[in-house]
């Protein structure tokens, strides 16, 4: 039975929101979610698939649904079984390595709490070593939309799940480019988390210093919902860091680095390269300035990953079974990993000085940039060459991920609008470490303008609602004159990082002024006992450290205060010093600066 | 001839200021000197001394005496002899190592830019592996104040240098505890700064990742002048970090973590003991709270830097030395670094694994300090005992040193009052990356209480300024009423960073009114077109980071403008809405907050 034709279930998390909510019950979505999986027929992608009944069962056992405390309220999820789930061995596709281990990972649970359902644990490329997907004794799960390509690795179950509509979210784990490479073979979103992000705890490591959980999705919104509740600080792992919980960031005109011309690597693959200049050029349509960046940087470190210390990691994380059991191994991965056994710590300190310098030599290019935007993988992959060739071609499709991992950068996978031969873009965004918000933002644009299909035939995913209140670590503030947008002084607001979250009125308190002598223009809000009425004002979320700044640039007699909002919220705000309204002009009637701007324009003057 | 007979001369930069201003040319700062060195006659401190005719010559050709621009103009320094100055040697004491730079290094050329003169290279263990200054092929040093004991290392010959009164600064490094164990046992200040923040372009790598230039003088004012002049961003250092230009930071009422009855670790020498828990009390006596700290995760990471897989970053350093020429090698030296031959790339690996998780187990006992407070040696070791043992002694010496750098913290230490037998005491303060400038500011309070005679009985040091006014990233703010020192809400600025700057008044633009039904009792400040007077404020200055958190808690019908100060200049003040000013009290004839409350306590209730 061909897949297309029964027709993937929409497990988008918007529309499995408004069944819940018009009474349906998660027990239906399951029995969808396996109907799917026997329609799919691949039995390459997972490794342990749970018992229909047994997920059903935790679905009826399910909290009543609220999606506020349960914002995965009855979410189909997968599992790469590099990842502990409770109960299910986890066999990094080894399994004279295999273990069942009695928790969840850290993130798995976050995502369980939030009311996730868990289907089962996905095939990937034998302890997360490869970008290919075939290196496992399991059968390779097929690419989603051409079986006669690679479906991409290592995460390869978990990014086939998520493309053949079975499952909503998959997690993967990323670091040379698993969570990317096959996101792009299967025309799904991968989002790569900065590192220390997402937990560590309960996953296999890779190279330990390097590893992230990763997220799939058919679409922007439904990873950034899974990212917002994995993250999390946890003091079990110890390369967790301490981050803000992620933030939406768009820049309204981000400046965007793409491959210098020297940087561009298709390996002659013109239907790709012109793919991505089409990708790259929307862009600019999107509003972006575009740079050219030298990647060479880039791209020396990239060879370090296997060919430098690293691999040692790889042989960290496995000696127990690659000394004990080396039949145990896929003889590729075996191959890489013996190349641990040459390498001196001489060596390794060495390679952490090669890697500190070229983090540096890249960095100028880098600076002022909001992202980098390079190719995901130069070219496809056919199961041809892999066949013929084991690792040449895998190498080729970690041309743009290989690097990014040891330079601490946050990454994100996006497919883009298909090239000649309908083959499916993708691009991936990159931006410095913790700036994972921004990289939703931006993909959401692209997304929503690139109008993709993503997966194989999958319903167009639903939009990112970019959320209206301030969140942790940011003050809502009212702008009442200059600086609203397209105002002279808005930019003042967006150099801070603020974000615009939209107009409101202020309670019947108020007074405005149109201050003499400011430049450029500038009104005076003034909380009066009686007289006031209700002014327009422009509500900005600002992050708290921004707000300083913001502040000092204040020149009098303009203050910052508590402004009192129609409805009774509050906010900070900008108020005039009362003194500072003799002899200025009482322009409360016209409801506001905009309607008083307008106003004046079509006086004559 | 005995050196103390002599007398040293006061070469603290303050009383050479005052001589230079006086129109004393430097040339006669550089001639006492030299006859300083004659007097103190040990061959031992200099690997190279220049001759003092060109020195003097130097001195003569420095532009006219200008503090401001030259802050360090003819002060008399010396630099250890694995940091490079142009034209002479860097021997790193091991000869067959030796090269001749024609650069400066980043650090002495940013001191000599500041007007500071070389005097000559210093003695060292040799490739600055060893805490005991003994391990070179040149003459030891000899301890400054008592010539049985080890000089302390590896940056022996510039802690004497300074000790016996022959330099105002001497550049260490510091890996393990380089600049900080001989500044003990020679009775001065030893600063270890943040990693990153001093360039490490032009010095000897020990371990890279983990060195980093170090400064000694005999009081703290002038290593901190020394600080500042010092640090800058270098780009072509690809272990460079960016941090703000280090600031003073001296919390009120600091909490300070001391070790735990489990973690104090003096090996028998209760004269050390002594000495160090009269200066625990002293800090207590200076307003400090202490809180006891449980040291060991950071004696574990602390054994980890010898025995552990940092042993290879010293081969990395001087590999071709130790293979080309082993006989080159001072036998102690060439032992431990041959300790890297039996070290892979997966020890590497699990070295920093480990080091990561004991990091993790050591961070919940650091949360919340301003500073730790340990020994800066458990006691001294004599000529003798390194005799018998050249490696044992060194290791103990180590003990509140070794576990710093891989922590990442910086440190200083600075004499305390001496303890039994009038042996000098030091303790060390530590605090996370980019804390300097608090570590300074603690040490400086330390030192004025000690009123500690520093080295071989130099003249005690010149107190250290604290700054008057604000500083790039501050914003000045003016207090009006409870935020004011020892008013209720005075914590909400400390807690936020904020430092006090002193009391001011405004302009006689405002009118203060008591505000009614505020808890706790706040003021308003007004101002109004006419028949305003100047009230007292207080000035602080908070960091710009902090003021968004600020302004975000302060509730209506308190805003943030601008204030105009008596003279004229202008800051961030608290100022309130007119319409809040009905009804409420004018109390401006008492002219400010604290002389209201005054006059409100002696009215009957």
């Amino acid at each position: 039975m061909d897949a297309k034709s029964v027709g993937a279930p929409d497990l988008g998390a918007a529309a499995l929101r408004r069944r819940y909510a018009a009474g349906e019950p998660a027990e239906a979505v399951i029995a969808e979610v396996y109907a799917r999986i026997r329609a799919v027929a691949d039995g390459g992608i997972f490794i342990t698939l749970r018992p229909e009944s047994e997920v059903a069962a935790e679905a009826a056992a399910l909290p009543p649904f609220d999606p506020e405390t349960h914002p995965l309220w009855g979410v189909p999820i997968a599992v790469k079984d590099n990842i502990d789930v409770a109960g299910l061995p986890t066999t990094a596709a080894c399994p004279a390595f295999a273990y069942r281990p009695d928790t969840d990972a850290f993130v798995v649970a976050r995502l369980r709490a939030a009311g996730a359902l868990v289907i089962g644990k996905t095939n990937l490329d034998q302890f997360a070593t490869g970008l290919v997907g075939v290196r496992s004794p399991y059968p390779a799960p097929r690419n989603a939309l051409d079986p006669s390509l690679v479906p991409g690795g290592s995460s390869s179950g978990s990014a086939v799940a998520v493309a053949q509509g079975i499952v909503t979210l998959a997690l993967g784990t990323d670091t040379a480019g698993s969570g990317r490479v096959p996101a792009a073979l299967n025309n799904i979103v991968g989002v790569k988390p900065t590192l220390g992000l997402l937990s560590a705890s309960g996953m296999v490591p890779a190279c330990r210093t390097l590893d992230t959980i990763s997220i799939f999705s058919a679409g922007v919104a439904d990873s950034w919902t899974a990212l917002q509740v994995a993250a999390g600080y946890d003091a079990d792992d110890a390369y967790a860091r301490r981050f803000p919980a992620p933030a939406l960031d768009a820049p309204p005109a981000p400046v965007i680095g793409v491959p210098d011309a020297a940087s561009r690597r298709f390996f002659g693959d013109a239907a790709e390269e012109a793919a991505f200049d089409a990708a790259v050029a929307r862009l600019t349509a999107l509003g972006a300035r575009l740079v050219e960046v030298d990647l060479s940087p880039c791209f020396e470190i990239a060879e370090m990953l296997y060919s430098g210390a690293w691999v040692a990691e790889r042989m960290a994380a496995v000696e127990e079974t690659y000394r004990g059991r080396p039949g145990a191994l896929h003889p590729v991965t075996k191959g890489i990993i013996s190349a641990a056994d040459r390498l001196t710590a001489v060596d390794a300190f060495r390679g952490f000085y090669r890697l500190a310098e070229l983090r540096r030599a890249a960095e100028p290019a880098l600076e002022g940039l909001d992202a980098l935007c390079v190719p995901t993988i130069p070219g496809p992959v056919t199961m041809a060459e892999i066949e013929e060739d084991p690792v040449g071609p895998n190498s080729r499709l970690g041309t743009y991920t290989n690097f990014v991992n040891l330079m601490d950068l946050c990454a994100l996978a996006v497919p883009t609008a298909p090239g000649p031969a309908s083959r499916p873009g993708s691009v991936t965004l990159l931006a410095p470490a913790g700036h994972d918000g921004r990289l939703v933002a931006l993909a959401a644009r692209i997304e929503r303008d690139a109008a993709v299909i993503p997966g194989n035939g999958l319903p167009r995913p639903a939009p990112l609602d970019f959320p209206a209140g301030a969140r942790p670590g940011e003050a809502v503030v009212a702008a009442v004159g200059a600086h609203m947008s397209g105002l002279p002084l808005n930019g003042e607001l967006t150099a801070l990082g603020a974000r615009c979250l939209g107009p409101a009125r202020t309670s019947a308190d108020y007074r405005l002024f149109a201050l003499p002598g400011t430049t450029p223009p500038k009104p005076g809000l003034l909380r009066v006992g009686s007289g006031g009425r209700a002014v327009e004002v422009e509500l900005w979320a600002m992050p708290l450290a921004g707000l300083g700044p913001f502040l000092a640039g204040i020149p009098a007699p303009l203050t910052l205060g508590t402004l009192t909002l129609e409805g009774g919220g509050r906010c900070t705000g900008f108020l005039v010093e009362a003194a500072a309204t003799a002899g200025a002009t009482d322009i409360t009637s016209h409801g506001g600066w905009r309607a008083y701007l307008a106003a004046a324009e079509e006086l004559p003057v």
